[in-house]
């Protein structure tokens, strides 16, 4: 898949501030088969998957970014957390 | 972000027999901060993450790419599953 993360966040500032702070960034695509789909489950899943993440991460509300994408065959869900200081 | 799935999935071809089957991909990056990490948590997300996935749809070992990628400042997981046809 080539470099992905940059793909992902972009590329990377130097010695920025912006930098010091840790994220996570979760993202679930699913690519249908427009024959074939079932219902969404996208925001169910993304529900669960926070309640996953938060056991290991401190994950405040307000620091959660989640935005979705839906197109004819594909659905893609993409989540942002900044994480907090005191962890 | 832009088209994020064309930058994870890559153009789709039209009309192709691989484009019947669904996939799902779940990616999770985690992007440190060196001066103050914490023990490296994502296999065991991995593993959670999985399960949560199997409740929504029906994965077989065998459709299941898991690929780690790990730099100094990052660390990133990325799962991806082949959706049998009967689910």
């Amino acid at each position: 898949m080539g470099n992905l993360f940059t793909r992902l966040f972009g590329p990377k500032p130097k010695n920025s501030a912006l930098t010091a702070k840790e994220r996570l960034m979760v993202v679930v695509a699913h690519e249908r088969d427009e024959r074939n789909s079932k219902p969404d489950f996208l925001p169910a899943l993304q529900k669960e998957l926070l309640e996953v993440i938060s056991k290991y991460v401190t994950i405040k509300p307000e620091n959660i970014k989640v935005s979705r994408d839906r197109q004819d065959d594909y659905d893609m869900l993409e989540v942002n957390i900044v994480l907090p200081d005191n962890r």
